[in-house]
């Protein structure tokens, strides 16, 4: 097997192949883009370098294909260990220019030899992002009625069971300082099935009490992310349903602490830009976990779904950055959408894609007139100017972002050029499908 | 006309004839009842007691019919002055014994003459409830650009537009104070229709900054309560739009601010009682208001579409009391529902009816078994506990509650039996329907 | 005042006039544009000629402000006639090209001399498009409970009340017949406000029965759209509430009946475009109500919230055209958007630009590549297909296509430019606030 | 091991052992109802028997703990095999009087000896209830792309699959026939997970196509019910959403097919008593799967969350009884709730008792005095006469019908009193969590 970096340097080769085949119409789509855009007042190399900066950190877990409580079908070639899902990650970095930051789960991903996963992320030239806990499942002592995690995990009426929860967050912040994290994501599973189980206020505050002791022990300069979610795996309360809990439970813990933002964990119909816009103005944004939802759901290809929603989220973020309200804390821009049906890399391309593209139309809207119509109650041209830049056809500027970087001009079809998954099929086999 | 004291001692008689009608039967059921809890180890008489207690005050504006945008079909004998609403509150507490209390709304109940409102509402033994200020319509300047509420009130871009709305309610205030009341309920219309029209900071910031200025002027014992709704009139953003800002907004503005709690105020599947409950933790709950609601609607009779919840909540308000939450401010429980095609008495009388029996069946839930329950993850013996409270045909005690204080035992039917609404219709005429 | 035909001509040349200043910047980027789909295969010219052909009709009722049932806030010169409705779709469609008719609503609309309006119409160029009947209202027999539709027309429990929603029905195709229109829509107040009010077999008995009376009356080449709608005005249930229920009795009726899909009338996270293909299949779709929607409203500008579902509603549409499924019966497009904030003519302005836009980027998708990748189970390759048409900044088509019909390049700045509001209120002057 | 029949006796005789305990407090609480609703008109022995008549299929798959796709954690004890299911079947029967069908599921029911199977259900005194093809997991091919159902199973765009799907069915009633069944419930997997993935028309038409294929090899007098869900798996469609696409798809099939309402697969607010109606009045209504939901959910207990709504639905079957809609086919009444936290027996208790007391309640309803409340357009009273039947406590009927069974007063109670749960868990040990 080669070493990671000679991987890198044979992967770039190919994927510069490819790229050079569209060269020139790209150019000339992109010049004539720019020129447009420059007569409009627009910056396009500041906006280009705006671009450039985006890194979108690739979770662990969607490196394989995702499943539903009904049953999972893998494709052949996934990864099967925590070196080939940084291969992965690599891979999708040299597609993109954006992706070279990776989300680990433990213990899903737990390594073996730090050290030595550590050596391997660096040569692979992949950051280690925010690291996840889970108390959702339990490998250790499921069948203990007092230690079990069946019941919750930092909120359980059984302390042992809560103790175990404050552990097993305490060693995951341990690995993610060794692996070169700076903050640890904590969604939890806790909550209610029915009405009765539960008692609200005790339940939120053993998940304070619980989560001050993790808060505590974390490392200089790290933070952790509160994750809101209104149900799922619980159908009927979570200890952390909404922003207003997520906004109280990180008040209370302390300074480092800030709120996640998943864009499948609201209620149907929430306005989730109006909920990042305040949790800006708090000053408690943490980051995203960049996905989309039709229903319940919380896994399907970022804007596939609600694309304008998307821009308008990215329109806040560009407003927060604007204004200041980011700069103490860069957020933390994540994908958590594991897709049941897509090869998961396409998957990802697709997720990173939207997100960019979201980005750049944010970018282009003129907040100058924006704030201007606002102030005169113009609520038409308010919209005229928001739509300008969602209706703007803004792929040639990531195209352009992605050449600079030597990355492809569209990722999915040199995904799928270069071979990169009937390679890894070919060298890694097939995993089974579940819920047989 | 006969004088309010006169006219209450009349109306008196006849709910007390037709009451001796049903008297023996009830008497039968109740004595059962109460052997059967009484063997269960619960107080009767002190639960009884507390049932007596409670006061729910009728909004002003249900006692005539509601309408939609698409128009409005009034009775015949609804209430055109505020003299006339406020005999209509005294026979409602005469039926139910739980009524005495009106929450009057400004400009709709705007008194010529405030001594002589004062002087009827002693009269007939109404309490003046929390008032409500107005600002989603504009009677004064609605077409000019600058001080009209088209775009908002409190939250307007326009200074003048704020300003109005700021002394809008301090008159609200200052009338509310000189007619006993002592708490004043803002809810607002403001929000925005459409992405781009509002900037969602700066519109949160304006509304804290406008409300403050009431808040400050609030008069010694009095409260405020800030009443978070998602969307109508606003139709893409309200300024208040949950119960995390509505929090927010309470702990920016002072101590003296609350937030009130609407049933038909949330996204489709929001779980009210943990909100109720969150809330009470904070010790920022100020009251309710009662109605039910199917789809995204805030007017339908409390407890006629999901009663179980209504039950839920009224458990968590027992809960909240039980521990002590709420002692130094009792809870303002209010209806606010306006039905379409109800007689609106008849509909408060509903309203009522499902309010007192969810708090009956809340208190009749074995608190100590339940925390037992929830200590030992026992969720199947909570939820016995909690059905079995709302499963008990709590009616008796409703009925008894209402038989000692010389109120109806079946309020609606004695409503109907007394002829109260021909004969007011007699008296009133008709109003126009509206929308043609 | 000017005739109907030299105001058209007058406008005609103001457009023209602030058409010509962009038409040098309009033509580089269309050229572009056209040179690049024509590379990819486009028929430019066939495209321009669909897109040409598309008629948006335009709600009489939207012409002025909407209100919400919180108030009403009109704009000076808004119409009050018949007349000077006509006259604003009239500069519409010199604005868009593709407004060129109205859809009226009776009694709303009543005209006194229908040969004298018919001639208008003719004058002014602008069709009479689909008619409404109106049940929700009752300004003949409010007060009169046997004949009153508060309790519901068509399915009401009183033969007097239901058959004075026949007849109104009769009248209003009558009328329509005489204005030139070609078809009837029926959308319902009927429904139920609480568990218990309805029997609901029984109420859609009796609506099936009301409205085949009606359709036994339709004159030759006419057709009669049923409108579902989940609730509102009625909270409880509505006698339409679905397409299920809507397909069913356009059933019952008989072949001259469709189905009217209103895109603010489903329930959360619905997907509507399924809900087209599958009325497209049964070949019973009759046309649309454009509007957009975030929570249960129906009166948001078309496209202004989720104008990737706008689009997908527009792919079905391409597929059942191309599949031959709308053959025998073009679908009629309307938009039923009423704003309560905008100036009206911008708000439709608005709507028009992004149901036109949503039609070109369909047109836009390559069908044979994605039925292809459909046909492999290609889920990634699919969604690329259709994200490519969306993607794509086809506005330069839509202006194309206007360039060429002599209206504006764009619309709502014309409208600005040209002062149309401005000398509209000064004829007009202002309609009063409402909600007072 | 002891025989199902002495295995049976011996239960019987200690369920007697702990219902005689209770049974002179039931007797005189009985008999106070009994008295009351007889005053009233009520043939209370006719009402215990259509109770006592009531059946409640249990589902094979419930009777182990349920999980989310973040994990499972099983209790000890659980049945292992599809005799030790019956067993359990058995052993709820002799608690409840009420449970004596169980509704199987094909593979995870595969009974390797289906005569012995069959021997070992009539020596339980168990019946077959409808039985369940599974084709949303699959054992055989998941690898072959041309074969595996991940992409669809009735719909899939590959021929192969499709016949696989269909072939499975065929079996799954082949099966049932031998087993004793009478029906065949089809719910499918079917669906999209993004926009662009399905052409839904073409998806519909394969569907019917495989479904008719099975229509048509029914045994004489069996039934096949379509089961409609609007999302999960597929997360962005599914072939069957709605009760319109139901309808439509069981009219196609041909007359033998009905459709099957599982009241936890609606979108948020949707008025599924009025579903149910619609359904009976077109004599296609075929059964229930009976659950409770707060959110996108199905399988939290019936009457757990929404005791009202059930109470609702169950009053639309009692009138379509009593109008004679389901003489021709008696509805089949299954629970379908599989809890990831409760004693599963202990949940199947919890919901047999609800959806019984729902039942008796709804009986208890004056149908003829809310005929007439509704004929007279009177809401108000109509909400009375149903409200008057949910708040009445009919416990003590239950009890009763019970009681004359041989069954428990307190089925929940009296299974933890006997110790069934612990016996069984020493007898058949522990299940591995999964999820680890």
């Amino acid at each position: 097997m080669s070493s990671p970096e000679a991987a890198r340097r044979a992967l770039a080769a190919r994927v510069a192949e490819v790229a050079s085949r569209g060269a020139a119409a790209h150019q000339e789509e992109f010049g004539q883009l720019a020129a447009r855009l420059a007569r409009r007042g627009v910056d396009v190399e500041a906006l280009l370098a705006r671009l450039a900066s985006l890194r979108i950190a690739v979770p662990s877990w969607a490196l394989g294909t995702g499943g539903t409580r009904f049953g999972r079908f893998p494709e052949a070639g996934e990864p099967a260990t925590l070196f080939q899902k940084i291969d992965d990650v690599a891979a999708l970095d040299a597609l993109t220019g954006a992706n070279g930051e990776v989300s680990l789960h433990i213990p899903w991903d737990e390594p073996g030899d730090v050290a030595a996963a550590r050596q391997y992320l660096e040569a692979s030239g992949v950051a280690c992002g925010p690291i996840n806990s889970n108390t959702f499942q339990d490998g250790a002592r499921p069948n203990d009625p007092r230690a079990s995690w069946k019941f919750g995990s930092v909120s359980n009426a059984f302390e042992e069971a809560r103790a175990r929860a404050v552990d097993h967050n305490l060693h995951v912040v341990d690995l993610g300082a060794r692996l070169g994290s700076r903050a640890l994501t904590v969604w939890l599973p806790d909550g209610s099935n029915h009405p009765g189980q539960h008692d609200f206020r005790g339940a939120l505050d053993r998940t304070i009490d619980s989560l001050r002791r993790v808060h505590e022990a974390l490392p200089p300069g790290w933070s952790m992310y509160t994750e809101h979610k209104p149900f799922e795996p619980a159908f009927y309360s979570s200890v952390n349903p909404d922003w207003g809990a997520s906004l109280l439970v990180a008040r209370e813990l302390g300074e480092n602490c800030r709120c996640l933002v998943d864009l499948g964990h609201h209620l149907p119909n929430a306005n989730i830009e109006q909920v990042v816009a305040m949790l800006l103005r708090e000053r408690r944004l943490g980051g995203f976990h960049f996905n989309d939802s039709s229903y319940g759901d919380d896994d399907l290809t970022a804007g596939s779904i609600r694309p304008y929603r998307l821009f308008l989220v990215c329109c806040e973020l560009a407003a927060g950055e604007a204004d200041g309200l980011v700069d103490d804390h860069p957020l933390d821009l994540m994908i958590d959408a594991s897709h049941n049906i897509k090869d998961p890399m396409e998957d990802i391309l697709q997720s990173t894609e939207a997100i960019l593209l979201a980005h750049a139309q944010a970018f282009l809207v003129d907040r100058a007139a924006l704030r201007a119509a606002q102030s005169a109650n113009d609520a038409a041209l308010a919209q005229e100017i928001l739509q300008d830049g969602f209706r703007t056809d803004a792929r040639p500027l990531l195209r352009e972002a992605r050449r600079r970087k030597g990355a492809a001009l569209e990722p999915l079809r040199a995904f799928r050029e270069i071979g990169y998954r009937a390679e890894a099929a070919a060298r890694r086999g097939h995993a089974r499908a579940t819920g047989l």
